[in-house]
């Protein structure tokens, strides 16, 4: 299963807002629409935001009337900042920029027409790199799952989150496949419902066995033992292992600690972001909170009803258990091991 | 405000399930229909449920044929046991009804005709008493809010939950009385939004600033420095102090212990069953999973989507800095305290 990818000098994407009633593909010629699409969050989850916005670079050079490289250089950072300007928490958004930017630089002096050639590449690139990545997660990850275990997650971290295959799910997926008969609590994941609408999806499509819970349930469920460990994935994750993710991750890792359950968090280097010391300085994506007052058009509470409405929050790293990426498994103290495991 | 009250021979009851949008009144005359309709929270909360069945027990009676008192004993056991299929976890249903038949009992010998007055009378009773239970909690727990203080609330334990003016909200509405300018957050607690629809419609009548949030935002702004305490109702308080209450209450305590933020209990004294040693007794009732995986008839998720819905968890005393009643403040060992307010 695809999530973004290029087709016929368009991008191509599942329109994630219409799942899990309908699947509608969108297409792009036009990297504005693509991006406003990445704000609406017809496509979310930190590794695909970081394919799209680099298959959306693509697509702005691929379509530029520039003529020279300078021209050219002029309206990629014109892109770059229209994608910036999207979603902030994601930093493989950013991650993404810096690498499409760097391979523009390397080419200075070739054509537009063999830049934009080389651009392209090098997103389908990214794009087919995530999906590798995603499988040596899996791979890695599932060494952490024992036999007849129940694991807890939370939004969407799957296939849908990237360019295919999961980092979360990509563990739960190839636990499954390698016969560990696991079974999955799904947190619903308010206000968007990520994990009832696209988690559920998924796992449904792998005909892994779940049961989807509201996100106050997870605590009950722990209480009782029904939980064996829990595994999120991650929207940036700061030097010293503090992790941003969806909203909600934070009381799941409290919980887990009072439980003595571990936490694992799964996300490729690509979402890592040495130059940040801690978590502390990861911008926190503020969203409408017509999110929170409404669903599907129709209002929930009260006429003026205030609402607060941020779209992550942080874990800091004491209470991660283990930071999986494609490199290896991070452990604690995580600024040595992050930076090991990211060549720094 | 009234939620729940005896008028011309019958019973009304303002419909939760429509509220924020409409304020319907219910009214009954079969005490059968009044059984269906707490079974279908259209009135909820553990102390309204209490008055509701005290209430539905006169009504029960008084609409009786019975000519004796033999006959009328009998009717009375129906009507309990009716009651008693309703709804599991909140004990004041249970005390209710044992208060009931000690009425009952106590008039044994008297024509069936100056009983039903006598038990009309004992509801009308139980109803007025409840009311100046909240109030005088309110009163006593309002003493542990300081000025400026900022409140995280979970469900409704307001006056909806109530006869009137609510337990947790009774402390909240109290404080604010006595000017002590509080804020508060409301958690929208899924799966049936009584935070979001109800406790957000009684504040704002009463003008008190709040601020709506999904149940899985609490960590993030306790983590903020945003949250000073969190005040929450019961459904049932063991005699060691455990107290079920609504499914995320548990994680809403164990939050607040991780960040040093005191958790209340707030609850009238015929929430308390002493006869229960602890929590792990206490039956937590399990609702129909559509209430998960639908909204207002619209599913959320993808046909067959398996989900849990257990409808109370269990806090464990060791989180609880006091639980407030209308007899005083009981602190810990509840086991002491809990028995001396009860005057056991």
């Amino acid at each position: 299963m695809r999530t973004v990818w290029w087709s016929k000098n368009r991008v191509k994407l599942i329109d994630q807002t219409k799942l899990p009633f309908k699947t509608e593909v969108l297409e792009f010629r036009d990297y504005r629409k693509l991006a406003r699409a990445i704000k609406e969050m017809r496509l979310r989850g930190a590794p695909a935001i970081g394919v799209a916005t680099a298959l959306g670079i693509a697509l702005g050079i691929n379509h530029s009337k520039a003529s020279s490289f300078r021209e050219l250089s002029k309206e990629l950072d014109r892109t770059i900042k229209t994608f910036q300007g999207t979603r902030p928490t994601a930093v493989n958004l950013f991650w993404a920029c810096r690498r499409m930017k760097k391979k523009f630089r390397e080419n200075r002096g070739k054509s537009p027409k063999e830049i934009k050639r080389i651009l392209v590449q090098e997103a389908k690139r990214i794009t087919q790199e995530d999906i590798d990545c995603c499988k040596r997660i899996g791979e890695l990850g599932a060494s952490l799952i024992k036999k007849g275990d129940s694991i807890l997650t939370h939004c969407n971290a799957g296939a849908l989150a990237t360019a295919g295959y999961g980092t979360a799910l990509g563990v739960i997926k190839k636990a499954h496949e390698e016969g560990k008969r696991i079974k999955v609590f799904i947190d619903e994941t308010r206000p968007r419902l990520q994990g009832a609408r696209l988690t559920t999806w998924e796992l449904k499509r792998e005909g892994i066995p779940f049961t989807l819970i509201t996100d106050n349930m997870a605590g009950y469920f722990m209480k009782k033992k029904e939980i064996d460990l829990v595994i999120v994935g991650a929207d940036r994750i700061a030097g010293n292992g503090d992790v941003a993710n969806k909203i909600g991750t934070y009381p799941l890792a409290v919980l887990a600690k009072e439980h003595k359950i571990p936490f694992y968090v799964a996300a490729p280097t690509s979402t890592i972001d040495l130059r940040l010391p801690s978590g502390n300085r990861i911008p926190i994506e503020e969203r409408n909170t017509r999110e929170v007052t409404h669903m599907g058009g129709r209002a929930l509470v009260p006429k003026g009803t205030k609402a607060a409405n941020p779209a992550f929050d942080l874990t800091p790293n004491r209470y991660i258990k283990a930071i999986i990426t494609e490199k290896g498994i991070a452990r604690r103290p995580y600024r040595q091991s992050l930076r090991k495991i990211c060549g720094w």
